[in-house]
């Protein structure tokens, strides 16, 4: 695990970029954030970090000589310490390279933020329990919580192909969808369109095909963390997700922010993984003292609606709600964990999804299908609309962070969807 | 639809290649399905058709320019037409061509055969109605076909990383199960390790995220058809599979066949789609007059299992069924207009498996799931042996060929795989 704490945690760090020691700062000289983006005019994809309000361009920094994130995230841990450790002397006040390195330092408001990687294989988990049982209640309201769900990390596989990088416009899905009353389905757009609020975990170094990733050395494996909103379409899924699971109903659209926020950044962060009392232990190969001492991370996350009517009136929008990833019931390690010990294959740039993270009070909900009720109670906003779920032009904006007494308060950004009307 | 038939399917076509010639070959030159290579000592992918018991090299014939697989399967209908004209004028007897094609012509007993490409996305489908029937039975007594069967071509994702060529041998899956009077579960190796015969559907042209493909444009996104063996692990699929569908059972190992056999060659093996009487009607956009005509391919598909006590005697094994794809419930057409109805976007090099291909007789059974009433009742090997579910050692082999009156034979080869021992 990578709990140990070093110098490039110390919150009396300051950088030469001037904006990442603000105050509120997502990206202080602590965090160091990895991503991809384009120049303007020009479709090549570069490896950069963020740094206040700037990007570094690793390779024209000297720092790498490539841009291919896949070969960057399957480094040992120790390279990826090795370059961390190098980026924080060089980003440092007083820094000799600041000279050579302010020419590779671009405004990221003049770049174009790109995936993180290109997405081999996703797979999204289940891992907040009290998503499960709010939801599980709505589609299986005398059986919410399965037997499995304290045994088993729950996951199943998701499309790749439409996960896009934040900033992503897609139309409203069309699909079968049945009402309970019906006799047959029919064909249309979505009516019940909702976010989920997740993490995504994205896979460094890989394992061979046939040999697991034991949990003492799952985090190993983990190149770091961003937000991830994995779109549903909630009357889709009613009717089409016995026996096989979620498909049309989730494969359309996913959203990914740029940066992808190292283990090591998140260190001062940690903390104990711990059941409710009376939950069973873990079976071996999902428990380690590491874990339990460790396994968790406190980031706060929250969810932003901005409507077309608050861009109209020029309002950034309103935070619908604020949970912790803290109160996950499975952790990123257990994960990695479970998902290996079959021997299946984790690749370079997977991405594993957390599942929606919703807290324990019924306000914490990380979808409107918790939010509202499934759909029974219109969440009131402050401009006098309502929502149940996803109306045309309406804009979702995950965000997340660290903050603690003490250290610098860590960032993720943002990850920003956009509905647009069904295509005809 | 590409259901008109030209020149390279005629009868009466042989080619310089000798062995294309023999009758019961797999590849005469009315089949020219694609596949990637190996030469001996090399890493390099080569892109090859098979005729008779050669490959042709396309880029030493001078057919293309590269060696990208994802970049040829994208091309539209009309190049790939193109391109299986010049390769069956070419290798057509008194061709101008063979002088010139023979040095770019390898025994394929001395190539290594790969995947046909690398899998972006892999989504397995659930055609067979009768697999859906009788194993539903078996995980629902009191409610095997499920409501949306009818309406809805049910799918899931799959993990592409663990798709390997034939020839693929993979560890027993480890994992959790828990048996019916268990109050808890446990962890160790599969001991309901079974097989899928499915045929594997590689995309072609791809779509733009946002917009579908429509039911009469849907095989102009197909470029063919392989054999896929979707193994799995029935003990860890019961336990597991609720509520998101499988997950560790199905994605430890999946195998391709090494040859995509076309469109084109499988034209006059097409035949009419229809459902049994008081089936309903599928909804508009998975119906067309095409479809209903010739959606369905008429393919014979079959397992053999050689067990390691076979492979011993030097027995190359015994057949455990036989079924015909054309008894699925949903065309291929059908898939990819109901996959993209929503906006998901299909890229080159995709794969969408069938399900499992089980006949309408309990002996027409895709898996032993189905062949030994859910481990209830053990087949007999004509060897004396028994099997309930796969054992270490064990080889399973599928086959797969077209068959008409006045037609060559098409063949699709070999899907080949191993059990080895559960890692410890």
């Amino acid at each position: 695990m990578s709990t140990m704490m070093d110098s490039t945690n110390d919150a009396g760090l300051q950088s030469w970029v001037k904006s990442a020691n603000e105050a509120g700062c997502d990206f202080p000289i602590q965090n160091l954030p990895y991503g991809r983006f384009q120049k303007g005019g020009s479709d090549e994809w570069r490896i950069g970090v963020a740094i206040g309000d700037r990007v570094l361009d690793l390779r024209a920094a000297g720092l790498i000589d490539h841009a291919d994130m896949h070969r960057l995230m399957a480094q040992p841990r120790e390279a990826l310490r090795a370059l961390r450790g190098g980026l924080s002397e060089g980003l440092r006040e007083g820094s000799p390279h600041q000279m050579r390195w302010q020419a590779a330092l671009l405004p990221q408001a003049e770049v174009n933020l790109g995936l993180p990687c290109e997405v081999g294989d996703y797979t999204d988990f289940y891992t907040s329990i009290h998503h499960a049982t709010t939801v599980g209640k709505q589609f299986r309201p005398d059986n919410p919580l399965l037997p499995n769900y304290k045994w088993v990390p729950i996951g199943y596989h998701g499309r790749a192909s439409s996960i896009s990088a934040s900033g992503q416009a897609f139309p409203r899905p069309l699909g079968q969808t049945k009402a309970a009353d019906a006799e047959v389905p029919t064909f249309g757009p979505c009516r019940r369109l909702d976010y989920e609020l997740e993490l995504g975990i994205f896979i460094g170094r890989p394992n061979a095909a046939g040999s697991g990733i034991a949990i003492t050395e799952a985090e190993d494996h983990v190149f770091g963390l961003a937000l991830f909103n994995d779109w549903s379409a909630r009357d889709i899924q009613a009717w089409e997700y016995q026996p096989l699971g979620p498909f049309l109903s989730k494969n359309f659209a996913s959203t990914v922010s740029p940066w992808v926020v190292t283990l090591e950044a998140l260190a001062p962060f940690r903390q104990a993984w711990q059941r409710p009392a009376g939950d069973p232990a873990p079976l071996a190969y999902l428990d380690s003292p590491a874990n339990r001492a460790a396994g968790g991370f406190d980031i706060t996350l929250e969810v932003w609606l901005q409507t077309s009517a608050m861009a109209e009136a020029g309002a950034s929008g309103v935070r619908l709600m604020r949970a912790n990833y803290g109160d996950a019931y499975w952790t990123a390690a257990q994960l990695v964990a479970h998902h290996t010990v079959n021997g299946c294959n984790l690749r370079a740039g997977d991405l594993l999804g957390t599942g929606t993270l919703s807290g324990p009070a019924p306000e914490q909900g990380g979808s409107l299908l918790e939010l509202s009720q499934g759909g029974k109670r219109p969440i009131e906003l402050p401009n006098g609309e309502t929502r149940t779920w996803l109306e045309d032009g309406d804009t979702v904006i995950l965000k997340g962070y660290c903050e603690r007494e003490g250290f610098r308060r860590i960032g993720f950004g943002e990850c920003r969807g956009t509905v647009l009307p069904a295509l005809a």
